[in-house]
């Protein structure tokens, strides 16, 4: 169960051990906060000695790096194939926030530690991920601003409209879990009509 | 200065003594998690002895329940007071999220503890917080049932839309910082109109 959960979230990690590891070290950061987990926390988790996990990551703060890093870069990924898919700015705004709601309900625990142990990241470690997170900031407000140009939107600052659009999804990693009573898929295609709204686009 | 600060945080909590340990355990929780905050890392930041501590928190959740009782009730009071002011479900979601969003932008350190360490609490504790949360939802939700019923709003789901209309205020608490361009109040202003379009309300 932990190895396909494990190869479902990174795929692209190898070898499997060190996916183990950034899944144990996923669920030890959402429990108890970053700060508050060892190294051998993480190693146990995964069913590892302290010295194992060194082989695959040199610190405690590697690993939080690898879990964002790979995390922002899936955001990112899945914003900007939805940018590049849509035939308009409407289109655009509405896929990027039902796949992104998604994933943030699909995948809260990890997202959750993505989203919100950002300070805990090294200097250097977090200026690789704020890049990222400017990119996906990027896409949305570009794509607000097209839309005000194209007559589809209404907005007063493009700027705050974007950060809103995405504050909808992330804050959804906060309070989404298993007993929700709605599907993943579901929310996202309800806050796609809410962010298009919001933006002052005529989807009724 | 701290002391300045900590009696406009917690107008009601006595002593002085009492409020500078909450404080201090806002900027230790905020800075390093909840878990990774040790009871005498919170007395030597408000310049006292861990022995001083216990006189006024018999232990550190005492206080971090203190913290976010506090904070929640706070939040209730000022949803509550606007939806009590307003003369109909439009005015009253308006005042809402205007002071909510003003709030949480105005006291983002505070409000990133009352947030994001509930899972923290004891079991007894946080369902006394989540009373209060349950409390704050409903608000929002019956004015949206209000508002749907007088023709003012167009909403699939209330309680979608309810909840995304808070997430909206509280994801201010996770990005807001004293470097944001926007003063909290003009910030609550344009998140008003915001919250508005996404209930379908006609307010251009």
């Amino acid at each position: 169960m932990t190895m396909s959960l494990s190869a479902d979230l990174w795929p692209d990690v190898q070898p499997e051990a060190a996916r183990r590891l950034m899944l144990a070290g996923v669920e030890s950061f959402a429990r108890r906060g970053y700060h508050a987990t060892t190294t051998r926390d993480i190693a146990s988790g995964a069913g590892m000695s302290p010295a194992a996990l060194y082989v695959h990551f040199p610190s405690k703060a590697a690993l939080l790096f690898e879990i964002s890093r790979n995390g922002h870069q899936q955001a990112l990924a899945l914003v900007r194939e939805a940018a590049e898919e849509a035939d308009s700015p409407v289109e655009g705004v509405r896929l990027i926030v039902e796949r992104f709601v998604t994933w943030h309900a699909r995948r809260h625990t990890v997202a959750r530690v993505v989203q919100y142990e950002l300070q805990a990241l090294p200097e250097k470690e977090f200026e690789v991920v704020a890049d990222l997170r400017r990119g996906i900031e990027r896409i949305m407000r570009d794509l607000v601003v097209r839309g005000m140009e194209s007559g589809d939107f209404t907005v007063a600052d493009p700027g705050t409209a974007a950060r809103a659009v995405l504050s909808l999804g992330i804050d959804v990693a906060r309070w989404y879990s298993e007993r929700a009573r709605k599907a993943p898929a579901v929310l996202g295609e309800e806050y796609g009509e809410l962010a298009l709204r919001m933006l002052g686009a005529k989807v009724d």
